[in-house]
């Protein structure tokens, strides 16, 4: 029994709300280290007064996630209860653990472990149900799961398919223009209805001087190259028509030089009334390297806004207003995240939420984004950890083992209030494409995608990775997209992926994971008995049991050869 | 080598920020798991863009407390670093620890564990200084450390010295009324000054019906029986005449059912506009057990506010701006914090700091206090755990390792930036006097004051605890303070405690505790190389060597006596 290994605390991750009379109570311990947990409470003043035959609630804590290293149990309590001869709303519990390892018990409670069975308060943790905070963290109901894809605006395609010599060439860089149009993106939606995708991402669609656009020259202008404030309106309302959300990028870190704010100080130095807009460490401003004011990453050509200031924060708040009030996009996608303020993100979402109440705030977070997830600043965050684990597992860099830790580990830790909504993604504008570094294997591109598409939360699928695109880092990422002479078989099997990822059991059901021999995994999707399950064996020279008699969802006659006999089955 | 025991986090108990450029950074492990813990960092971007010889910072952690079962470990690391030929601020940090135990070392990055030294980002926890969001979480600078005399405003001095024959017996209940006022304390502010404490902190003074007033009637009123609006200024101008800062009592989770909006509902039913003040089940409104309304605790008579009804928040703003304008208060104690929302503490902090940056902000909640301090809610908490620890120990409820436990968990728990602040005592209005409790032991009694006052924090000493005054539960620890024949020797310990504790060393220096045999414990205060030292020794029956020829601070010629020799002293 390893006493210094058992965590629950107070924080959105191990004790809180999840409905509107439900909250979640977790606790972490050595892995295999107890047979049984037991969650015991109390209401609160009913003991503290000492309330002749207050009940005592016990509830048997299911195990829901094991990694390497720990277990991870979860219990479900309600704030209703019987008494006084009526049902009424308690004010507080008292809880405490029951850990019996089959020889003994040890109870935990108000982070002290104690021999006997607790009974005074003070032996106890304690949770307010607030009364008057009923809010729990809420995400938009359409994103949990929704499968979101992104384009970048100006490579996916042209107007009237007038495609450029060099449309699919590596671009040369930032500098290199294609000619896609906002308008080509609406030419192609039978396109991406077909593909059968619940969004689509656009990375910035603002008046830039650079193709990547995240350092933006007027943030209320659509950048004529792309198209006009009409385009983009027919865009949102074409997607709209066909029950596609629309999510803009918005790059609230930093601006361009040219942005009017900077170039105002260029000009008026001191005197400028935009000073206070940026961090200006001496005078004059002038870009150069290392620059004088901030910088993203250091450098002088994407100078670092302060939004902390009242008036740069009412410009920014303006731009967050305009595109969901006039143009009516469902949610943003906000670059930098964890270098601008939590104040910011606070006031932000308070705005945002104001003008479209169900709009998706998804943060820009590579890594610990535990802090921008309590439910006051961003719905989701784009999972680095997901990524990281499903490419490095299928690239050799680790082990199954590993693996399965990454994917316990995010059951374990993250709140269920947001789980389906994370952004998992196993490629972006910012990375080498899945198939590119997963070195052209067929193979282990579609059990990635098979992965992305199974796995719990709300999967991002970068353009033309449907259709098993190359391309290495930045800016050979970012290849014009190909709609001719591509593999149909992967955008097939892509698409029937989809299909089942829109399964309620596949959108938002839970998760159970298991080993099957050294080289297979089962991942169960599951709610209450109804399941889905999906094996992949990652060794192509073994076979695995487990596959045979199994009705398979996916590799149905038409795809047969695709996917190689008994590589990856998804069945009931 | 535990690694299911070792804990680090985002949160703002393991990483944050406490001054202008450093960054506190803590790890937990199992008890004497490892010998040397080092923590090391780069910078973000330069590792990211694998910038030439970008440094990596190696800082030794020192293990900072230990209680039976985990060690804390803490470094601290600063944002500024020298490099481009010049000194700049990090955007963020990548850092991971090296943890040794003699045998083999582990790392630990990104919540994994490595064999070997991490390199890639993905493989570091991630700190970003924001760089627009430099305010840590600052409490007032007078309140670390500082001693606050708690008053039952009705029990402390009449006006006049007008003592009625019932002065000091036990009041029979709420509803007994005795003759204390407003200017009685006026009238002892050579007592409290030279009792030395540095604030007072005054029970509820608005207008109620109950001598505890904690059911209000009319919160923009001083209750009649006490004094004025008048009398009150005069109390704090008195009181900041003589360096003494002024805190009130509000009670914003429920108000009396006299109180203007529930009377309206009363009569108005339905109809009334003030509805949605109070948290109605049914129609009519009546006042009977169980009400058809939400009430502190279940009860009928203190009916739950609603202050997430703009027009509730608006008023008790308006009552909390009041206070701090119009007659200046230094301060208020929030009644049961905990059942009031997180979200209006927060516009209450705000609110409170417009008027009075340096106010205190001390919140009622007597368990887990950490999610109301992450810097936007309060400054501080009453302590209830050292509350437990002292009582109990004393009691002979816990042992003496348990009690050190609780000392040290404290220690390695609580963010640095409260540490001073946290409101420590030993008794309040909610419970019977610490005399009492340790069962009228002299001895004992000295033990806890002495702890009271030399352990970090800031204390808050119950009014006539410094004369060893007793009283069982509330109403019997209410009784009327003792100006006259009252234990002078005692008075003068207290006193010699609370000079001692206004030491910079004592009031915000760093703690180290130590066990002296199997009764003795000896408490370190230091910063730096200067320290003070407290040994007390719980044994009336053995003699510790460790006291001997020391030069006792408290424990003076005119003191022997008091303190039975060699059982408490206090030396440099």
């Amino acid at each position: 029994m390893e006493k210094s290994a058992i965590i629950h605390n107070m924080n959105e991750s191990y004790a809180y709300k999840i409905g509107e009379h439900q909250y979640l109570i977790r606790l972490r311990t050595k892995k295999d280290d107890f047979n049984q947990v037991t969650l015991k409470y109390v209401e609160k003043y009913l003991r503290e007064r000492r309330v002749k035959d207050h009940p005592t609630f016990s509830i048997e804590m299911r195990k829901v996630a094991s990694t390497s290293i720990y277990d991870y149990y979860e219990a479900i309590i309600s704030d209703e209860m019987d008494f006084f001869g009526r049902n009424f709303s308690m004010i507080a519990a008292r809880y405490y653990f029951v850990l019996d390892d089959g020889a003994s018990k040890v109870y935990y409670g108000n982070y002290k472990f104690f021999e006997k069975e607790p009974y005074e308060s003070i032996e106890m943790f304690n949770l307010v149900f607030h009364q008057a905070d009923r809010s729990f963290f809420k995400t938009p109901e359409w994103s949990k799961g929704a499968i979101i894809y992104q384009i970048f605006p100006e490579r996916f395609a042209p107007t009237d398919n007038n495609f450029s010599s060099t449309w699919n060439e590596v671009p040369m860089g930032v500098r290199t223009r294609t000619n896609g149009t906002l308008r080509g993106i609406i030419q192609k939606i039978d396109y991406i209805k077909d593909l059968g995708v619940d969004a689509i991402y656009l990375n910035p669609i603002f008046k830039s001087n650079s193709s990547h656009r995240y350092d933006t020259i007027d943030y209320m202008a659509i950048d004529p190259l792309l198209g006009t404030d009409e385009d983009f309106r027919e865009l949102v309302d074409t997607c709209h028509n066909n029950d596609i959300k629309v999510i803009l990028d918005l790059v609230f870190n930093h601006s361009s030089t040219q942005f009017f704010a900077f170039q105002d100080l260029l000009k008026n130095q001191e005197k400028s009334k935009y000073v206070d807009w940026y961090f200006v460490s001496s005078f004059p401003v002038a870009i150069n390297f290392p620059p004088n004011y901030k910088g993203f990453s250091f450098g002088p050509y994407m100078p670092k806004l302060n939004t902390e200031n009242p008036d740069c924060r009412e410009y920014f708040l303006d731009v967050t207003k305009h595109y969901l009030r006039d143009f009516n996009v469902d949610g943003y996608r906000l670059d930098v995240a964890d270098e601008v303020t939590h104040d910011f993100w606070r006031v932000f979402r308070k705005e945002s939420k104001k003008y479209n109440a169900n709009c998706l705030i998804m943060g820009e977070v590579w890594y610990e984004s535990t802090p921008y997830l309590r439910g006051d600043e961003f719905d989701s965050i784009m999972n680095y950890t997901i990524y990281d684990g499903i490419r490095n597992f299928l690239k050799g860099n680790l082990s199954l083992d590993q693996f399965i830790d990454i994917i316990e580990r995010e059951r374990g830790e993250t709140p269920l209030t947001y789980y389906h909504n994370s952004n998992i993604l196993i490629g972006s504008h910012d990375t080498d494409r899945i198939y590119t570094f997963l070195d052209n294997d067929k193979n282990k591109f579609l059990q990635a995608v098979s992965l992305l598409l199974f796995l719990p939360g709300s999967p991002l699928i970068y353009y033309g990775d449907e259709i098993m695109m190359e391309g290495s880092y930045d800016p050979d990422c970012r290849r014009g997209m190909i709609f001719d002479k591509h593999n149909e078989d992967i955008l097939n099997y892509v698409k029937k992926l989809i299909k089942i990822k829109h399964l309620p059991v596949v959108k938002y059901g839970d998760i159970h994971v298991e080993k099957i021999n050294s080289s297979g995994l089962k991942i169960t999707r599951f709610i209450d008995e109804n399941q889905i399950n999906m094996i992949i064996n990652f060794n192509n020279e073994i076979y695995l049991d487990e596959l045979k008699g199994k009705f398979d969802l996916i590799n149905e006659k038409e795809l047969n050869g695709i996917v190689k006999e008994n590589q990856i089955i998804i069945y009931k």
